[in-house]
């Protein structure tokens, strides 16, 4: 079965077309600066050569037009006719409590996304675009919705109420959410089966680590508590996102710089973070070449950043009383050798015992960098959110028979 | 030596007059309702009859003036003249980055601590109306001001800095102070002194609790990191603060209630933490006999409470990478059985054994509640701020021909 993955974004509409059969990549792309006249699309065929043609691309029903017809085109096309794809896939970001799992997408369920935009404005509105554009290219293909949050649903209260008036949770559903689901659930499991032990008897921390970034205690197999929360701004301290703050900063500063709620929510969003401290960058490649050459900015915004990352390894640790493995995986987790040093160094209290070769070498697999007496294994598991998208896509179509709705 | 120690808020003013040469407390009161026509002064002589007199006090210079008289009536009164009060101790709650100590009040320390009125808008300009109180009248008393942050300036940059733009540090001196300091400084001491260690081998987490609530990574005797904030609203939920929330909730909020930037801080730290979720109380004792009866809020805002404390020593055991001991202190880390059950209970894979005969006994004696083995020991140890603020006026009013300034 050839499956369609697509995550659309503002102005962006990035795909991967799958082959089920053996998971492979047929081709990849984005589309970029939709809505400009000098939108790009960017084509990789598997084992072929990378196409990049610039037109106008008014919307996302142009753009998903575009990217089916190179899908199928007769020098990089991939495919003969678009009746070979047989669903497409969606990453939409925030499911609410509506969605606890993936879903075929019915009206119901685009109701109920279209009932969360208040809680992902930035998010929900293009993923929604992105179906609409599928409905009118590919009109009688199945399309699957997965959701950032859905994994996070098993959270207890204790750890997603915030202590606020209970009236802010009943009438805006304001709650941690957490976000990154997929991936921390795709590595947990790839951790348990390395460490060969049953999930559902073990206490894992995973950090997945990329631009965007946030911790996940799960217990048992289940997510127990994540550290994104209502959006993606809670928790770690990420490329441009602050994470925690005194929650009295946010008016202390709209008062003394006089800042509007868009501009305060912008400052924290995409002015914080490593940007902000290091004044170099936000990639943290950026920040330890930097460090490493002397800059003193960059290394105390890496030691802030590994600083916080080891507190909510501890806090999850404490939070489920136990801890067998910590599960580094994204951008960052899976290639930075000194973020992952400097995090386990300082965790040896934890029966963390780092084996400095293993975090050395650069692997795609997921492997063990403790040393094999380590009480407390640490896993670099490499994450593929696509890949699982398409797989819950396949499972859904091809059970669909048997369920439908919320 | 005689020593009258303050405590200024902005309608109130609690006292105690110490004799030093035992410590002890001669007497003890306070003045409510300031700047009514029905203020009312509390006076307990130690020993004696509590007096309460109820007239017009309009503002922080008379209630001076009534507490003086009342310490040197007739009746009521412990003194024979006001010249036997030799220092005035004050609480000053916010020293900025400008005070790493206690200090004896000068024209430079008065001009510093009106420069952080910014910081503090609530409390220190009612400390600054204390001081110029007893100006008046006690016109040759030395006087010194005690810093909650002070014992916490000893934090590096990774606690202290938080990851949004640096010129917000820069301009507004916007970073994490942290509070209670003189408290966590003071048990942390009796901690060491009780396991018999020297505290600069120790690593210590500190749990002062009360209606207001901070924990402290003490580091070899000094302040590591601490959860309060730039503010007091930050890190453990407490009676009626929420503590740490996504910060992207304040602007949410604001917008979605059409909440003013006031109107948003007061929900925040008067309508928040064991109140809102509880419904009940902000105050643990009728939390835990709520819950004791079954009811189900009372049991949710208990669990939210000892399950985010019990994250924070996770991540200061992190933070520190070990823990010797932990120290519950203030009203509720001394009294409340039910808390330090929840908190312990769930962290034996630290090494804590909570004893349970030990942790249900009444003492106002500093005491483990651990077993005798335990890998990590949990304390209890009763906090005595006002009795600290006399220590510090008497060694810095002593000593003070040897210094001055800042």
């Amino acid at each position: 079965m050839i499956i369609l993955v697509m995550n659309a974004g503002s102005s962006s509409l990035k795909y991967q077309l799958y082959n089920m059969a053996d998971e492979s990549v047929l081709a990849q792309g984005r589309v970029e600066r939709i809505g400009m006249d000098d939108s790009i699309l960017t084509h990789e065929p598997s084992g072929g050569v990378e196409v990049n043609r610039v037109s106008e691309i008014l919307d996302h029903n142009e753009a998903v037009r575009k990217v089916t017809a190179m899908l199928t085109h007769r020098e990089h096309g991939v495919l003969k006719s678009m009746d070979e794809i047989k669903a497409v896939g969606h990453r939409v970001v925030h499911g609410g409590e509506s969605f606890k799992q993936s879903m075929l997408v019915t009206n119901e369920v685009k109701k109920e996304i279209r009932r969360l935009f208040d809680l992902a404005p930035l998010h929900n509105p293009p993923a929604m675009m992105g179906i609409t554009a599928v409905e009118l290219n590919l009109p009688n293909v199945p399309q699957v919705v997965v959701f950032d949050t859905a994994f996070h649903q098993t959270m207890p209260m204790e750890s997603f109420l915030y202590p606020i008036p209970m009236v802010l949770y009943r009438r805006h559903k304001i709650r941690r959410y957490g976000f990154h689901g997929t991936s921390h659930n795709y590595v947990s499991r790839l951790a348990a089966e390395k460490l060969g032990k049953p999930l559902s008897e073990l206490k894992i921390v995973t950090c997945h680590i990329g631009n965007g970034a946030s911790c996940a205690a799960i217990l048992n197999g289940k997510s127990f508590d994540t550290s994104m929360g209502l959006t993606p701004l809670e928790g770690l301290m990420m490329g441009t996102r602050s994470g925690d703050l005194d929650p009295a900063i946010v008016p202390f500063t709209m008062n003394k710089e006089e800042l509007t709620l868009n501009e305060v929510n912008s400052m924290l969003n995409k002015h914080s973070g490593l940007m902000a401290i290091s004044g170099i960058s936000s990639d943290m490649r950026e920040i330890v070449a930097a460090m490493e050459e002397g800059d003193k900015h960059a290394k105390l915004a890496f030691d802030m950043y590994t600083y916080r990352l080891r507190k909510y390894i501890g806090a999850y640790a404490a939070g489920m009383n136990g801890l067998d493995a910590v599960v580094f995986t994204a951008g960052v987790g899976e290639n930075s050798v000194a973020v992952r040093k400097a995090v386990c160094e300082q965790l040896t209290f934890l029966g963390i015992e780092l084996d400095d070769e293993r975090n050395a070498e650069r692997s795609k697999e997921a492997r063990y960098i403790t040393k094999d007496g380590s009480r407390v294994s640490v896993l670099v598991v490499p994450t593929n959110e696509e890949l699982l998208i398409a797989r819950d896509t396949y499972e859904i179509v091809n059970n669909r028979d048997g369920e439908d709705g919320m």
